[in-house]
């Protein structure tokens, strides 16, 4: 089914795990939605677990459009009436509701169920049965646009692995950076999800920047790992640090590396440009300014910045984006437009919300 | 001229005032306004005072469509060559350059020079020469639309009048409270707008609350007072307490007043539920449900509720806006696509980027 | 016992809520004190329900001081072993320690259930058996300090109640203002507490203002009327509107009302300046300076302005205070200093954390 | 003079540069100082520039103690009457003063005059003329408590240098990891002053993460490669990174070097153990628990910890600060505590104000 060739009916799509931040965020973007605007995507069902039975109003008051609709629980058989389904589940979820769900249903999973290609990281990682791995959910890397293209199954990448990946992806790709890579990434707090808990409490995260999961134990380090070795990278050894940081939305990445031989800040630079040129999304700053979440606030961009350090010797590269938007429900919608055919940036903004 | 007619060239829209953050809002909301997305509308001169010469890449990092465009400097000549104005200066300049434009540009003035239609009240505020008054930003009052259909000139009201009117208009119409009136609106910082000083400084602000501008002194006094009167309010007497918070968008306006004889709880529901029942952007909220600004955040909505304190004999409305939204260039918008034709909520987000 | 005459061993002090952050700010407030840096009071035991088992530096990091202590459960065979108790519980829970304690221990309850002096408020608010009254934790009100001396037990007041009061009393008791108050109290989120909630998480919090427990429902609002009635206020009407605001400390409660016949700026300002002339913690803002929270974070002053508006003719009175510490912790210190003799400013700031 | 020794005359302490968030931090410290407390230490002039005739009160409303104080202007003479001087001046102006000053006077300097011992380190990040160098003010390295004892002139280090030298220097004086660091230190918003600007609004910065001065060019570069020198660091080619976070105050460092040979974590760790199981202030955490900025606000404290990741072969060393306290004032004042012979801790908190 192509989008653009939709007949009778209009587009079903629904969203499992709706009351997540992931699912809230995939709603938000649907309702912006060219084709759901005009009446070409409806929005179908919206299921969740422990909020089943309460109304969008009370559980995403920010949706005024889907006020009176009400969260369902799971249910495949309705699941399978639809043509796209959303999965915003903790993961291990996912694999269960997918293998049930047509082969002609395009499936865009947010959690990390089909992201690692080698069971044995996801054993390590995870634990559990590994589900296998989907086409993976990155437009902009090498060959990402014409798997999702031909693809009813997208896994969406963690949200630190989109922002460490675009911003290190064409330095390793040219091989202009070494293989040691230090990658710190700042996060707003929505990265920890919507469950309570003392720790993402606004007491306890307003006025305070902490490290966690450090020093190899964070799920995205092999997923990091997977994507630069899948542009090249050999013998990749990733330190990286997330860090907690006091605001709601929003990714850093920083990542430093030493310059190859010969390589130097113009061909890092070029090798950038030449990877972005025609992004819609990514951005190549120009000299001298250094990325800010703020400018990609609500918005599916990512601003990326190259600059070396000649006393070091060290190449700095930095990322911002979004994480409940480019680094998750707006990849999410991203990549339903390149698997249907719609224009890619649809319901997408590309301007941030600053300030 | 009406929009959906524009033969041959597309409208071509200003704005002035560019890179504060009145004006770097309407451009965000032209950016995805779907007259732009067709081709429909082009974004013209973007002329500003001290930032003419810099490039929107490095005066607003969050609008990349525009990176390469640079700021002008304040040119009539120029101006006169756009379908559409929008004003985003101090108040004080709108006037002197609006009279230079001829009485087909739509011109869209985000100051307060147009705002008062009493010339004392503006001596009193603001002094200076009083420019007169235009028709007034906020459809959803009373005769408001049709005023702003007719019209080629438009005030765009101040934040918290915005939040303040719309909280209150349908009770003060309906003559279910009494006029003395008790407003503390609560906003965040970018309402103080985009220039330097210590007493917005991050340091400043963050981890901080205070009340600024009490007892009468802030400059949208009158204006309240103004629209309360506009809906038949007689005799009002209001005490407002603006108060700074430590958010960068948003408008918790609290209103609180006694019952007018023989109302109660449900007698002032219903004018609210009239009042804004069809509506796209305001939204009175489900009983016991208080309105959040998070909710509102980069969108143009307005979240209304109303409570009855049957101990105190009080009525408490409150509402929440995005300030620079709703407040200001989203009203902005709405209006010119009132003027000219366009569809009311084109380009602008009822949803908000929540969380 | 007075503790300038304690004599061969030091005074010990429990803390039972220890890890909740009125007991851990109670803590950081006694290892500050002179009488614990110079060895005359030790902190003994610190009890708490589920953390208990675990370490300071698991619970309190910010306790380095107290790192290898654990947490133990509740014991009142142990609490007899104390000369002073400090209760941070949960109203109900502190009822039913106090009872079982010798009459000769200080107990310092920082919850609800000996604040109200009517049953019935009592029954309307909390519910359960009510538990009495206990001489209440103002000092700085008409006869507050002298109770406080002559008492063995003390019930700290609530935050909001204690920034309500402060900026509300010399109004009240000096007949100034008409007895229809307004009360908007904006607070930082720790005054949700520290136990795990969805609607309290840094996602939800920051970047938002809310109205909560509004319209007369939130347990603060009977206090608020007992203390202006018991300096002398008559058919008070009081409309409570406390707003959520993201900071993580802090009360700004702004209060309106009607002037008396007769009142004017200078008389109330006069009344403000007598009543709070010789207060260590109480600080008359020089005229035209509206408090700040920022200038109070940590500390245990709170800060008031008084302002007429002549328009409207109403009252403005403002106060600011930390909510963890004069609004309830530093508080606790005060009266414990009061009740035992010691200068009532130890171990107290009096300078905020500021910015 | 030795402050124990101080005869009939209290300790006379002005502070240059009173207005800024140094000097004020250097007021509230002295404001809790036990000397000061009893009358040995007294707060003479209060000296600024462009605020020189303001009143505290107005400056700087955190301090009511001082609120009826008035700022004057820099006055050598004036501040020749004094025990102690501190400046809290922007660098350059600190030379000139500590110059006119007697031998005798114990002059602190918070800004960066006299922390480079290389004289072309000054020209290559600062410029103008080099001043000299002072011993430094961190008591915590090898020599450092030492050096300050004996000298009546201290340089107070750089906010990031003294996060940074806390969590490395340890490491590299036992030789256990390798001379590439790469260091990400996240700070908040006081970090960047008083001074009014666009860049560092609370528009700008609430919401918002972005590095700045990266790759060489912020000024504490040659100052953390100093101190990693000082205690056998050789070749150390230091990636720096500091990056802007929304929170008034704190410091979080994390850095990551390759372990050397034949190091692992329980050496690494043993080593932080040693230099740190006397200080008073810094604290090496429990293994498994992460520094957070929150734990140390308005304290002198500074949280460390130590972590390798066997995969990435790297050790990741953490620290945790107050910039504005342990980062700068604190220091201050715990180097004056040390020169005058006072306890070390006297006037300091090692909790913070948490949450």
């Amino acid at each position: 089914m192509n989008a653009s060739n939709s007949s009778d009916h209009p587009l079903r799509v629904a969203v499992v795990g709706a009351t997540g931040y992931a699912g809230g965020e995939v709603l938000r973007l649907l309702l912006q939605h060219p084709a759901y605007l005009q009446g070409k995507l409806s929005i179908g069902a919206l299921m969740a677990g422990s909020s089943a039975g309460t109304s969008v109003a009370e559980a995403m008051p920010h949706l005024p459009q889907l006020a009176h609709r009400e969260i369902e629980a799971s249910d495949i058989d309705k699941l399978r009436e639809h043509d796209v389904v959303f999965l915003g589940l903790p993961h291990g979820h996912s694999a269960v509701i997918a293998q049930q769900l047509p082969e002609e249903t395009l499936v865009i999973d947010c959690a990390a169920d089909f992201r690692l290609r080698n069971a044995e990281d996801w054993e390590e990682y995870y634990g559990g049965t590994y589900a296998g791995s989907w086409p993976y959910g990155i437009p902009e890397m090498p060959g990402g646009r014409e798997a999702i293209a031909k693809s009813k199954r997208v896994a969406i990448p963690g949200c630190f692995p989109t922002g460490a990946t675009l911003a290190l992806w064409p330095a390793v790709a040219s091989g202009l950076i070494q293989s040691q890579i230090n990658v710190v990434s700042i996060t707003g707090v929505s990265g920890g999800g919507k469950k309570a808990s003392v720790g993402l409490l606004g007491s306890e995260t307003m006025g305070s920047l902490k490290a966690y999961n450090t020093a190899g134990k964070h799920r995205h380090n092999p997923e990091i790992v997977q994507n630069l070795c899948a542009v090249g990278g050999k013998d990749i050894a990733l330190s990286f640090t997330p860090v907690l940081a006091p605001l709601p939305r929003g990714i850093l990445s920083t990542a430093t590396a030493l310059l190859a031989d010969g390589a130097d800040e113009a061909s890092v630079r070029a090798a950038y440009e030449q990877a972005y040129a025609d992004e819609p999304f990514v951005h190549l700053l120009p000299a001298g300014q250094q990325p800010q979440t703020q400018s990609v606030v609500g918005s599916n961009a990512c601003h990326v910045q190259v600059e070396v350090d000649n006393k070091a010797g060290t190449v700095l590269l930095t990322s911002a984006i979004d994480n409940l938007c480019k680094g998750t429900a707006g990849a999410a919608v991203q990549c339903m437009n390149i698997s249907l055919g719609y224009e890619e940036t649809a319901g997408l903004a590309i301007a941030g919300v600053a300030p």
